[in-house]
């Protein structure tokens, strides 16, 4: 039989309203504006600074090519078997120790977009009020969107979120959820202060605010001192790791290799219960043998790894610098991030970075614009870029011709 | 700082009420009876007819290290990085090409479990009713769930739906998707017959009804013929790929591992383009090397493990049929599976399957009561056995065992 062969008669045939069919929750989904641009650069020619994506040369391929074997050997077909839903045990431990925490609040997930899923899944019901830094993770507003939260974005400067805006945000909306990024945010790469981050516990506690703290980023920092994370602060507030109401979001993707989709959740127990419930109905559980190669890394490729890779990106994180004060005309202003992947830039507000972004290209520099990362939009001006994956010549280059493409802007 | 030890005064301290700050959604997702029943019969002695797992003995090992070295070997860090939300080119192709459809309605997801929970995520609407058999994979219920479906169960009997039965409910209820799993079913390894499938495709799309084909166990068949899936058929009744109402599930976890997680979705180009977008929300792709390593196992280990699986699964269908029959009281109605991984008891009507598996653990046996298959409930005197996890020595023993239970069960 060939299926392409129609055999009925066409008269009969009513072809399926598709559009019609689907969910409320899928019409709230949008292809994303960053996918749509990630294409448009991936011509070779191009010098991107648009993706988010770590640094391949620097991924330890052998490493994990032994870690498999190791596992295998050590596991034999359990390795390809169906496993539990919560994680490998060995992994949840690990990570519980890391934290002072129980592996019993530990959930693994396939990869931390799905953390925020199921987080989103399990917390947002249509109509409540979620509030997101701005700009914010675009990851996870999509993430949230089917759920139909209703976003409150709280003001930000260079020491991340405002605490007076968001204490004046607390008193007039009840809200449900926070979702922050405060280690070197995505797309920022600003850090939210320590002092900051105890008044934010302090304030989303007494208001009854459960926080999603992500933290992909937070072993990348190459400069400045490590602040406390919010998911620690929120354990000293309860004194009890099943009445913090900060819930934390981190992963192996920016630390070993993101295409194996390890990352974790630690929660109170009542929130890894229902997690555990919709990640089974997600995906059973996270591929088995990807849990058992990561945890065979974690003693001495995983620590020896951070290091590598915190001092690539510092590198290239300050040559990019050095570049854009060389390059870039006065009035623009950028962002120096501690560590992570990505700065920002706000041009002059009479620029459109979107419209700019044309013009980039045929000087064969791209970048993310910066408004999709708001989620009630703004922001026209400012855009992305990621340094994580360049070298220094496409730096060099890259900078130099988006530095041409300002001034061209601005007259 | 040790973050257990509580820092702030316990007064100003109120826990979160974590329930109260559920989804609505969250509030409809339950533990799955077979997870609660799965972890009691893990205990050594017991032999589990319970489980659903594939035989572990039978997977491919070392096949799977050499393709994880090939395709380290191929890909390099490309093997480790994220990747296209679609899935691997190669793989999208290979599964188009077996189905007579461009790559382009192929998506792949982490395990058929998501893609039916992507596919419930976009279809299903709040009161959304949903055709089901009863009774139905456990696992589509939980993934449907959350998004709050109404059910309407399918009378099934031998040859599966029952298809006047399905008429008739077409003909007084707007429903927005009828979920089938047409080949060896899980739970009862009925199949439906071919005649049926081509008027349950004509039904349903004469009715504008979707259908979810979910076909994990087809290419498992150990006897009798195959049927055209109602994803063929229902290209032959569209004429085209991008009109038909028939959405396909399949996966590589019965077939060559389960532990990957590689699984696929075929549809028209409107509904894949929405599943890539709810899929860039749960997890941005599925894991690169484990689209890989399967893809380098497509063309001689799949066909060869096939062929392996097939044969294994037919003896000890036969044998725990053989046994069966023997050892069971009369009375006992049980199905007759020409392929997958399970048969369906029906005990005599006094007799609870749920109350019966206390006596049945005494007796160091265990099965799934049938009841949780049921979306509206019922089928309380029915239970499934899985024969594909087990030896011809566990088989003997188990149904010996559960033929005594019953009979203590009758008196």
């Amino acid at each position: 039989m060939n299926p392409m062969t129609p055999a009925r008669p066409a008269a009969q045939f009513k072809a399926p309203d598709f559009t019609a069919l689907l969910s409320d929750r899928a019409r709230r989904m949008n292809a994303s504006a960053i996918r749509e641009i990630l294409k448009i650069t991936q011509q070779p020619d191009i010098i991107s600074f648009a993706g988010g994506l770590p640094a391949p040369e620097l991924f330890p391929l052998e490493e994990v090519r032994q870690a498999t074997n190791a596992a295998l050997d050590r596991y034999g077909p359990a390795a390809l078997q169906y496993s539990t839903t919560e994680g490998h045990p060995p992994l949840r431990e690990w990570i519980g120790n890391r934290a002072g925490i129980p592996a019993a609040n530990v959930q693994i997930v396939t990869g931390s977009q799905q953390g925020l899923d199921l987080l989103g899944k399990i917390l947002i019901s249509e109509g409540d009020t979620v509030l997101v830094e701005a700009p914010t993770y675009l990851g996870a507003l999509q993430s949230f969107q089917p759920y139909g939260p209703s976003y409150v974005q709280m003001p930000t400067d260079d020491g991340g979120i405002d605490l007076d805006a968001l204490e004046a945000i607390l008193r007039t909306t009840p809200a449900k959820l926070l979702y922050a990024v405060p280690n070197f945010q995505n797309p920022t790469g600003r850090t939210l202060s320590a002092e900051r981050r105890r008044r934010l516990v302090e304030l989303t506690g007494q208001y009854g605010v459960l926080v999603i703290e992500d933290d992909p980023y937070g072993q990348l920092r190459f400069t400045g001192e490590a602040a406390p994370s919010l998911y620690e602060l929120g354990l000293e507030y309860a004194g009890d790791v099943n009445a913090n109401h900060v819930i934390y979001c981190s992963s192996f993707s920016k630390t070993l290799v993101p295409g194996l989709r390890d990352a974790w959740v630690q929660a109170a127990a009542p929130i890894i219960s229902k997690l555990i419930q919709a990640k089974q109905g997600a995906d059973l559980h996270t591929p088995t043998l990807n849990q058992m190669i990561v945890t065979e890394l974690l003693d001495e490729v995983l620590p020896r790894q951070i290091e590598r890779v915190r001092k690539a990106y510092g590198e290239r994180a300050a040559l990019m610098l050095g570049h854009i004060e060389e390059e870039f005309p006065g009035g623009v202003d950028f962002t120096r991030p501690e560590g992570g992947m990505f700065l920002w830039i706000t041009l002059p507000g009479q620029i459109d970075s979107t419209k700019m972004l044309v013009r980039a290209l045929t000087r064969n520099v791209a970048y993310v614009p910066g408004n999709p990362f708001f989620a009630l939009g703004g922001g026209e001006n400012t855009l992305r870029l990621s340094y994580s994956n360049a070298t220094p010549e496409q730096i060099e280059r890259g900078i130099k011709a988006l530095g041409e493409t300002i001034r061209e802007a601005l007259d």
